[in-house]
Order: structure tokens, then C-alpha cells, then sequence
């Protein structure tokens, strides 16, 4: 199959890549190098059957440029970071919402069948129903982020009703493992690698998050590719368990071997939008037969070993685009 | 209060100008002049408290310089027909997503505290729960217009949550009453002023649907705006009843005294992305004391009455803009 992948060269962007091309697909990588690191595209790019594209989703002539025989569309490029929303308020909604509607109108008019969309649990705001199943009330949002993914969900069931287009929507717990570029794990580990005395925690330390390994988030994208069967199929992807904040720092700060002051800025929420608890209902995905092969813990501590042997390879993320 | 009304001119907008008016508000009307009809603002104009602007929601600079001491922005401005979304792709989200972000980052720079938004009954997509209460599970979306009237609310909550704004969020039905100026009873309307012996039906005329006289749409907002507490507060906006698109027929040939043959395009939904079945659940609008005073019947008369008076003073609609 022909698989055109956004974000081909961001954490799980990269790693998708590398499984499609591990079961024999043929693959387009696509990114603007804005937040992707090339050298993630490196096992990738000594494999015939990849082929790499600079574009940014908010043009549509590289998109259209690409797109001609293409299958599937995995789009995962976006500003991937829920915490800075209201640092740049329209920046969600310009990568997420109206990048998504370049993919689509790029699918509709090269006529590729099928859509693939990296959404995220943000999209339920702050979950009356915990776990949180795909069929929840209707809900409020909370950040800019989820109401960027929100919209772009929309516009994709909009143009599967429209245009027939097939699509699979994946809810994200925040994801973790080898590429890992943004989130808690990092900030720690960079704080700790600096001056592993003392260790700063947005809030309180008491939010309570689902993670999930990113392979075990692939294998569960490609389960659903391969055996969903709706116009419009939604799962949510995420651990079966939680774990507080303090308890991830326990098993980071572990395996680093250093016992740092812990100092808090409190409150529940670790920033504006930011959501206390989060914990998703993955039996609809769990009913196709897939499992996560890592606990959170083992995920976490992972990823901490992947960062000790790879930080020096991972430049910071520029602040803003 | 100082109130800015985006769309002003148009069917709903220029209704509520007159009412926020008549209460003693001192009310910015601000319009592009694309499908409003400024005659609709004549009676406002007549009134010193009122200021017409000229301008488009895509533009931030019009919006930015009318926004001063604003203490409520009702907007209104939008792409209102959910009919013809799959013909030009972007337009419902450009017009509404992307106008109610530029509206919301005109109110985050001016901080004007409050926005009442005309959102849609279309949000729910083909509710599975009918009549369809605001906390029916989450939608999936079947309309470009639906799709993007979400995203705007998604935009809008994501303001309130970062920015402290508050916001009331209106779902309506199809409104109906003086200056309607699309929908089925104007299409009926027309074809019979021109052939009064054949009346050409989308679908298969079975379509259930529920509607809202004007004055009783404004009304309820009046209301929400003055008795509901929280920081967002969303509402169903419809009649307790709905009626079947042949039923209203009946009552529109019936005034116009004619009896046509009846063609039926056939199926079960008039369009792609007709909903065949709206119906929505209103008891939380009803539990702050409003009640509509006319029924549905009445408000498709009450229609006719207007558009045989007045038909002339309507412009078709541009086809795009």
C-alpha cells in the first residue's frame, strides 16, 4: 500500500514509518522539519521504498504534489503540545484545524480513500466519566490544543459523510518511548541532568495521567486500520492504568539514581487547560484483539533510558513556529 | 450595555439589534454586507444608541476598532446554510471557525468579558437520542457546517477555560419568522409564486424536523444571557415539537391557497449531510421560565404572511461569496 505519513519525522510519526515499512508499504514522509528531526527518518531512509518530502501542511501544492496514488493518509503533523495554548492562541487552531483541512481537501482532490488521524484524549476536556469512553456526553473544552483536535475531528467526519472518505480517529493518552521529544519525562529529565538537587513540578504533583509506549500506540493503529470497519471509526489508545505525576518522578528520579527536593507551584492543574485526571476507556480497541505490551512504569523508565543514551541528539523544540 | 452584534443585518441579527434596542442597550451592528440586507437594520437605524459598521469577521482590523468598552459581543456572523457545504469545502470553516476565532482574538485584545454564539442543532450530527439533549454523547459530525459551528464552540470554551471570557453557546433549530430569508419555506415560496400547480421536494418529504419562531429565538437568549450563572453555559434552542417537511407543505399551500403536485427527489435525507430527523431536547432553556408563544404551524404562517408582503425586498442569497 501507498502511505503518505505527516509528521514523518516527529516522535511517532517516525516510528510509524518505520513499522509500515517493516510490513512491506510503501511510504512518503512528510514534515516541515519545524519539530521532526530528520535523523529520526534515518533507518528510513536506506529503505527503497521510502521516499522523504519537505512541505508544511498550511501549503497545498506540496501536499497535492504528493498525494497522487496514495492509499492512506496517516496525518499526524501538528503542533503536538497542549501546555503553551494560550501562549499563542491561534497557533492550535492554525496547525491543527486548518492544517488537517489542507490533508483532506489535498485527499478529496488527489481521490485518496482512507485518512488515519493522530488525535487525543484533550478532545474529552475535563471528563465527567473517568474512565473516559469514546461515546462520552458531549463535552466542553478546556484547551486550545483539544479544541484544535476537535475541530479537525469534525472535518474529517464531515468529509467522510461528504466525500466518502474512510477515516480512523485515534485518541491519545500522552505517548512515551524511543523519539520522545516533549512532555514530563524530558522536562525532568533535563532538570535533573542540570542540577540534580532539586526538581520543579508544575502544580501539585498529584495529576493523575495514562501514558502508553509508543510501539504498543502503533501496533494499535494498524490493528484498527486492518480490522475497523466503519465509515468513521473513533478509539481511543492509552494504557488500562494511571499513575500520579509523584509516582512517575519516583521511577524517573530511580533510574537517574538521584533523590532531589521536589518543589511544587501548586494548585491541581500544571498549567491553564491542563487536566487533573485523565485516564481513557480503551475497551473499544482492546475488543480487536490489541493489548499494550508496556505498564506505564516500564514506558516511563524507557523512555528515560532512551533520553540518557539520545538527549545530546535532540535539540530543544524551537519555542514557537 | 454595550453590545456588538456580528451579523447584523442578517435574519436573526437584525431581530435581536431591534430587541437589545427596545431594552436600552446601545448596540455596534457589524455586517459585511453578504447575504444581510440592510433594510433589515432601518428601524435600528433610527435609534442613536445604535452605530452601524461595515465589515468582515475574517478581517481583525474592523473587529479590533469597534470592540472598545464592549461588555458583550452576540455573534451571529456566519455562513447559516448547512445545504450546501460539499460544494465549496472550506467555506463553512473559514466563515465560521476561522471568523469566530478572529472575533474571539478581537475580545481577548479588547477584553470584552462575555460572547453569546449562534451555534446549530447540526453539532449532533444524526443523534442517536432524540429528542437530543445538550449532553448527548459525543457527536459525529455529518455537515462542513455542522463541523465547523463545532469548531467554533470548541474555539469559544477554550477562550473561557484560558482567557476567563464567558460564553453562551445557543444550538438552534431552523428559526423561522419576519426577514427569514432561506430555508425550505422560501424555496417552496418561490417555486409556487413562479408555478403554482408542481412543488419540487428534496428528499422524500418524510424529514422530521423542529423550528423556532424569531422572536421566541431572541427571547430565550435575552433570557440565558440574563439568568444562567456559569462560565459557559450552553442551550438547545427549539420548539417541544416538530413536524414532518409534507406537513409543512400542507400549511404553506394551504395559505397560499394552492394545491401543486407534489415531485420528490426521493430518499431519505434531502441533501448530503441532511439530518432526516431533528428534534431537540430543551428543558434547560424551559427551566429558566421561557417558553415559546408560537408553534411550529404558526411560525410557517406566520413565514408566508412575511414573504408575501415582503419577497420583493429579498435579494436571492448570493450563490457563493
Amino acid at each position: 500500500m501507498n502511505v503518505l505519513v505527516t509528521g514523518a519525522a516527529g516522535f511517532i510519526g517516525s516510528n510509524l514509518v518505520d513499522r509500515l515499512l517493516a510490513a512491506g508499504h510503501s511510504v512518503i514522509g512528510f514534515d516541515n522539519s519545524s519539530t521532526g528531526h530528520r535523523h529520526f527518518l534515518e533507518q528510513a531512509e536506506a529503505n527503497s521504498r521510502f521516499r522523504f518530502v519537505h512541505g508544511d501542511i498550511l501549503d497545498q501544492e506540496p501536499l497535492l504534489s504528493c498525494m497522487r496514488d496514495v492509499e492512506l493518509v496517516c496525518h499526524l503533523a501538528a503542533n503536538a503540545d497542549v501546555r503553551f495554548g494560550v501562549d499563542h492562541p491561534t497557533k492550535d487552531f492554525r496547525q491543527n484545524a486548518q492544517g488537517t483541512l489542507n490533508v483532506l481537501e489535498a485527499m478529496r482532490i488527489c481521490k485518496v480513500p482512507t485518512i488515519a488521524f493522530a488525535s487525543t484524549g484533550s478532545v474529552y476536556g475535563e471528563a465527567a466519566t473517568i474512565p473516559t469512553p469514546e461515546n462520552h456526553p458531549f463535552p466542553v473544552q478546556t484547551s486550545l490544543y483539544g479544541a484544535s483536535k476537535l475541530a479537525a475531528e469534525g472535518l474529517i467526519q464531515a468529509y467522510a459523510e461528504g466525500f466518502g472518505i474512510r477515516a480512523f480517529i485515534f485518541r491519545f493518552v500522552s505517548i512515551l518511548g524511543e523519539r520522545y521529544t516533549h512532555g514530563h519525562v524530558i522536562d525532568f529529565y533535563r532538570q535533573l541532568a542540570e542540577h540534580p538537587g532539586t526538581l520543579n513540578v508544575l502544580g501539585d504533583g498529584t495529576q493523575r495521567k495514562s501514558y502508553l509506549y509508543v510501539q504498543d500506540c502503533v501496533e494499535a493503529i494498524l490493528t484498527a486500520l486492518d480490522q475497523a470497519r466503519e465509515s468513521v471509526n473513533i478509539f481511543n489508545l492509552g494504557a488500562d492504568e494511571y499513575c500520579q505525576v509523584n509516582t512517575s518522578v519516583g521511577w524517573i528520579c530511580k533510574e537517574l539514581g538521584c533523590t532531589p527536593k521536589v518543589l511544587y507551584t501548586g494548585g491541581t492543574r500544571g498549567w491553564i487547560g491542563d487536566n487533573p485526571f485523565i485516564f481513557l476507556d480503551c475497551s473499544r480497541i482492546r475488543a480487536l484483539g490489541w493489548r499494550p505490551r508496556l505498564t506505564i512504569q516500564e514506558s516511563v523508565v524507557q523512555t528515560v533510558c532512551y533520553l540518557r543514551d539520545n538527549i545530546h541528539k535532540i535539540e530543544p523544540a524551537p519555542a514557537s513556529l
